[in-house]
């Protein structure tokens, strides 16, 4: 398999859309700029969708799961039992994104990469298997060339659903006990930060076990000349569900449609997704600033100004969830209320 | 009309229903504390409707309107007839608080306390006119102890119309050209702050008329002699739509009826139900963090930490509109998730 497809050109934002829904704004009903944020996601999103009447109806959510071989050096508050575990939740609708993605009217969609702890086949989940874990990356290359590929691709497969299905927004979200560790190494790598600023508490770490994480990540980056390479750092350091999240962030902006980023492993994604084809950073919202460590130092590289600061730091797309409603009210403000014109108020 | 009614007792919040939410946080499928805020919403949710699962269905929202006399001072961006045009606009559903309110299937009161520019009996808005404005406090209080004791019961009696609606939730807005003077002035008496400090740009001023709004209230304060009493403060700067803000905040605390704070001005008239009656502290939710000047000092003053910031600064409500389903999600995330027995999910 290929990466070629990477570098395949994103689809173009429409500046007309843009600019005449900025136009729309300033003759609604209220001071000029004064609904903030919600009057900028729908200026992006009537931009991205060429279109005057922006909408968020069919939201799709998918999350990517995989294990990870360097959970063998107890970088995690949790046994790797819980990927397999929570797989089966996810699809049993017990889990967080689970309740949310119903409340929202979502579908979500289990995409199981390879877990320890294997599940089998469950309604709602599919199965993408590359291998039972990444390998521990203190020991050699979490994955090698052909499943980095295998994995970036299910990420476009994806998104290709969620298009046949209609949705307007894509969500990513993962699950893989230890994947804070891998995400925060990809981090250092394609930011060259050391470990102590971008390792965090994950599920649940103290300080000695986040100092234990730094010096596990920082041997992990010593074996490896310097250099950014996202592909060479996501075999090098990566899991197969951070993999696909950036296959599917750079599908979707090559297709066209608008993704919402979660926390920290998914804006680790997103940077390599960036990396490895800067158009994609148009499509992308940012939902949230996670509690997690290393979260701000991410958004900072992306210029990301995400919509909630909630103390988050579950992942699952749990936050990118939480930040759907303020999608769909931004386009309904834009779209239904009265212009000073239709409501005969005076202007300034 | 009497004030006494303000000092009576406010609900208590149920410990022990909290002490249940608290524990049942901890046994569902997620790292302890990784929803954040999420999970505090719930748990406060509960121990105010004493209720093992907490849920925010009907949500009322009040907006009180009113015009200030204040506005002959020059220091709003928009005419003073606005006040009243957008009394229609509100009933007629072009307004801001109008589209976010449908889609939240939130009912809405507009309420007329009184404008200078009257558009008379409306579908949706209940009139309780006080004076067709009040009085420059410049020149003189700006209402006497009637018109302020009248506002109050005005605020109090929307609580009363949401409680027999069934509400769960009860969200206050506000419009009045030049409210935020009146609002500052409140602040700056309540808190010793200077004008400068907590005069903004409202609708849009430039730096220059926000100088000229910070010396109009500086004169005005000069008026009178140092102390804190909120009563008289509200009577001297106040508006009648911030005092039955304020009437509201302490009537919901007593009848037992979460509320959902604004914006600048709800914050102000918040600060003043507080210093009225300081157990009504317990029943408020901060919806948002507005980008006016002088928010953050009064959500400091409350210790209060908003759900949202996102740069907004229009009022009505639209602000406590756009958080209400956080708090909906919160709800259903702690009702809803699995606990890791029943997911059979291991533990850390």
């Amino acid at each position: 398999m290929s990466h070629d497809w990477l570098t395949a050109a994103c689809a173009a934002i429409d500046e007309e859309s843009m600019r005449v829904a900025r136009e729309h704004q300033s003759q609604l009903t209220k001071p000029p700029g004064s609904l903030g944020m919600l009057e900028t996601l729908a200026i992006r999103l009537a931009g991205m969708q060429r279109s005057a009447t922006p909408a968020v109806a069919q939201v799709w959510i998918s999350v990517f799961a995989g294990d990870h071989g360097i959970a063998a050096e107890g970088v995690s508050a949790f046994p790797q039992v819980v990927t397999g575990e929570m797989v089966r939740n996810f699809a049993n609708g017990g889990a967080a994104i689970s309740v949310l993605a119903r409340a929202l009217g979502a579908r979500l969609e289990v995409v199981n990469l390879g877990t320890v702890n294997d599940p089998g086949e469950l309604p709602g989940v599919r199965r993408a298997i590359v291998a039972a874990q990444t390998r521990n990356f203190c020991e050699g290359p979490a994955m090698d060339d052909g499943q980095l590929a295998a994995a970036l691709r299910v990420g476009a497969d994806s998104v290709d659903a969620a298009r046949e299905a209609g949705a307007a927004l894509f969500i990513g979200g993962e699950m893989g006990i230890a994947n804070t560790t891998s995400a925060a190494a990809l981090a250092c790598a394609l930011l060259d930060e050391t470990p102590d600023r971008l390792a965090g508490a994950g599920t649940g770490l103290d300080d000695a076990g986040i100092r234990h994480k730094a010096e596990v990540i920082g041997r992990a980056l010593a074996r490896y000349p310097a250099g950014n390479d996202p592909l060479a750092w996501l075999a090098r350091v990566g899991g197969f569900e951070i993999a696909a999240l950036a296959g599917a962030y750079v599908a979707a902006a090559q297709r066209g449609l608008p993704v919402l980023v979660d926390g920290f492993i998914t804006t680790a994604a997103a940077l390599a997704a960036v990396r490895i084809q800067p158009a994609c950073r148009d499509w992308m919202f940012f939902a949230h600033r996670s509690r997690e460590r290393g979260h701000a130092r991410l958004l900072e590289a992306l210029q990301a100004d995400p919509l909630l600061d909630l103390g988050l730091r579950l992942g699952e797309a749990s936050g990118a969830a939480s930040a759907v409603p303020l999608l769909r009210l931004a386009c309904e403000l834009h779209n239904r209320m009265a212009t000073f014109a239709q409501a005969q108020v005076s202007n300034a």
